[in-house]
């Protein structure tokens, strides 16, 4: 790892450093653990104490603030945090064989310069593929399936037929994209399956986690957009559209047809039904099911999701139901009763 | 694609038109999208004032409707709907190419005319398949496993040892069959793995999405009856048996030794306990919660499940929880005083 | 199978018999399948009826009860239920076949003696596997991983570079460990990867279901305790520690920086959030949703999740919100009103 001076790393995230700018930095780690060499980050003020106690030679920080180590003092810490662990990590190195002998490469594919192609992947037939492309073992990829520049598919990733991947995109191990959208019509108590003509677009910039699946249209196409990282064991139905830049943190389920705008962010275990329109840099809290449209800008938690600050104070006190309905039932005794004095003073009176 | 007439269409499908019989269709599309060679239809009501607006050639309804196209009426139009994209589309084709040599099939393993095993696809000892059934890439399928005729396993799917296979079953993509049931015997802070004898019995015409994973029983079979469809990432527990025509959405577990009836419809994302019994023709809303038996024909919803009406009433009104304690709370202040007026004025009397 | 007398049996799980000490078993099944030849158990206190009815030719019990069958008294049932199995069935067998020609075994990775490695599973660069390992078809071993004696990788189980697993692990079908945490830095509107330095540990003796996703750390490592049982579709999040001898049932998330006390029990579909700290022997109910810390040797239950006893009471109440709505309705109505007979006396005085 290449180690560099806090001077240098603060000029490479274009911040400031208060304290030793001469420091030697070679790696990054969490404030508890970090020592003389790490730099380390608040980002999350639960962790505040933490930073009174740190080891660090440095940390970077938003604002300037009482710390044991010398600040790295960014306008937005976390992406700065980031910049400097690419630079002194980088991201993940593919070894360069070129194309394996042991992988199946269809005649009919077409595979740009650089890719690297790895044992017992399966490149099926009229599959268009980008340049500099990492396909990893045991990938499958359905017959005319396009997929752009820089794309890595992690083992056991399977395209079906004819899905579009854009340029940058990740795929995790075992997700499944293209699977038939879950489509029947049901007759006489017999479900007959639809065929399903759409297919899935992943556009540029995608991350998909590991364990997915992501259905294919029924007549539609399913769209993940521009810039959606997407978490694991994710499942979305057959025609949904997310917009650009959306978050999806993990287990959730969007079932078909449903549209998403863009820059939203949904928790996990989160369950979307079909057929609504969830607007732009919508908020969606872990394990809410939401089965209305839902406007731009709002927040919702709960099932069925209402407003997260209403559902925040309404959950709150599902604890209390015994005693409300308790303190009901009182009520409800001393007024059938009647007042108990008054009553009494008047039916006396 | 083939092109057919509206009239050769509605002859297909047993239905009637109303308009123009002559008219020529090559393809479906959505409402929103088709244009005058494309039949569309009506399923989802949400989608009425879309056919006011829509320029498909020809729609498929239920019964005679005001609309600016064509109609094709059918008693059960999404069945129509259904036979018509087969008939235009057909299902998915698989690549013949018989048995490949880069697959690796066990000398014992008794393969049926017709099938295709494609690259890197591993078949064990003593495996019996029958005809024309298609295993992908990557699928791995144990010793002893049966599988019927026209069955289709896509890329890395897993049949464990032993499990059994009917007829025109589709195992999609990354989906475990067969995995050992989650059975630990705890003894003294640690916990014993009990080997789990029961098998997985898939009958015929059953479907399984992507992703999931079915556990072998602990002595029971685990079962999945004729006919069900099972959509993605679903979890089925040891010794748990379904019964025939099941649907089954997405993201469901269903804990061990739990039996449910026949044409049950289970929505997404809903947990079942283990060791229950759920009856026929049970409707299971999105995220419920089952706990308890249920009878035959029950609607259920909310976690832990109760009648489905009974939960959406109460459901809507956890919002109001906040205010219902706080006039709780006005009331048994008021009460408390005695009624304010009168408790004040008897104290002066 | 081997047969043995109840006696045998008896005398290997150091428990009594009650009835026929003579009595030749040799194999086990549920108490309403059973036949003379089997042994059961009664585990389940619903299955008591279930004991009356019984033909098993022995009942393993925990104490002396009323049963046609000879009984195997033995102080924990369920263990001795275990090892009987054991001793009848054994655990799975795996074929020896050593490392397949047909597997991608890189030049320098190191591998133990005894171990299997079938075909088409990869094995990267620097890769070190212990003694007697069995790795399945489609296993994916990234570089650098470091694999213990006595485990087993089902197929297409992908464990990313660098990962460490211990002795004695098992990892199921088309589950992924050390796959990048979810981890991106939003900036100006876009979500940059931030790369994911930790790996992820799985210590001795843990067994991991289908179909999961395990999350490397961003800088520290993720960790599965010393003997955890993970069931399936379980997604652990980024750094996330989870101390020894836990249980998770199957299809539950835990977010990132989470850490998990010895011995707790985690039920099917719970959510936990990340940065929290939950004790140990805490057990968490079907589908709660844990924002909080947890102190050791809770039950919770519920989102968010409360205790579990506060829990059951109060959500069998949510079907009674409309009848307690009304209630308060009529009450606060007659409250406003003044308690009528009064206040229009009082009015009239």
């Amino acid at each position: 790892m290449p180690t560099k001076t806090l001077e240098q790393l603060a000029r490479f995230v274009n911040g400031k450093v208060k304290g030793d700018a001469g420091i030697k930095i070679s790696s990054v780690a969490t404030l508890e653990n970090a020592g003389p060499a790490d730099i380390s980050f608040l980002a999350n003020p639960k962790y505040a104490k933490a930073l009174a106690a740190t080891k660090a030679g440095a940390v970077i920080v938003g604002k300037d603030i009482d710390c044991p180590a010398s600040l790295l003092i960014a306008e937005d810490p976390y992406y700065a945090f980031m910049q400097i662990v690419v630079l002194l990590y980088g991201h993940r190195k593919h070894k360069n064989t070129g194309i394996s002998k042991k992988a199946s490469i269809s005649e009919t594919a077409r595979i740009g310069d650089g890719c690297q192609i790895y044992d017992f992947a399966a490149v099926s037939d009229n599959v268009v593929i980008g340049k500099n492309t990492v396909i990893y073992p045991n990938v499958f990829i359905g017959p005319d399936v396009k997929i752009g520049d820089n794309c890595i598919l992690y083992p056991s990733a399977t395209i079906y037929d004819g899905c579009v991947l854009g340029n940058n995109v990740i795929i995790n191990s075992n997700t499944t994209i293209g699977k038939d959208g879950y489509g029947y019509a049901t007759h006489k108590g017999k479900h007959h399956k639809i065929p399903q003509i759409g297919k899935v677009i992943i556009e540029d910039d995608v991350e998909i986690g590991c364990n997915c699946g992501i259905q294919r249209g029924t007549l539609e196409d399913t769209v993940i957009g521009h810039g959606c990282k997407l978490g694991d064991l994710i499942n979305i139905g057959h025609g949904t559209k997310i917009g650009p830049h959306c978050l999806l943190i993990g287990q959730i389920a969007v079932a078909g047809s449903t549209t998403i705008g863009h820059h939203c962010v949904i928790a996990g275990q989160v369950g979307i039904v079909g057929h609504i329109k969830i607007g732009n840099c919508v908020k969606i809290a872990a394990q809410a099911g939401v089965i209305n449209d839902i406007p731009d800008g709002q927040a919702v938690a709960g099932t069925p999701a209402i407003g997260a600050l209403s559902a925040k104070r309404a959950y709150s006190i599902i604890e209390d139901l015994p005693e409300i309905k308790k303190a009901l039932g009182r009520l409800e005794k001393s007024s059938n009763n009647g007042p108990p004095c008054h009553s009494e003073r008047s039916a006396a009176e």
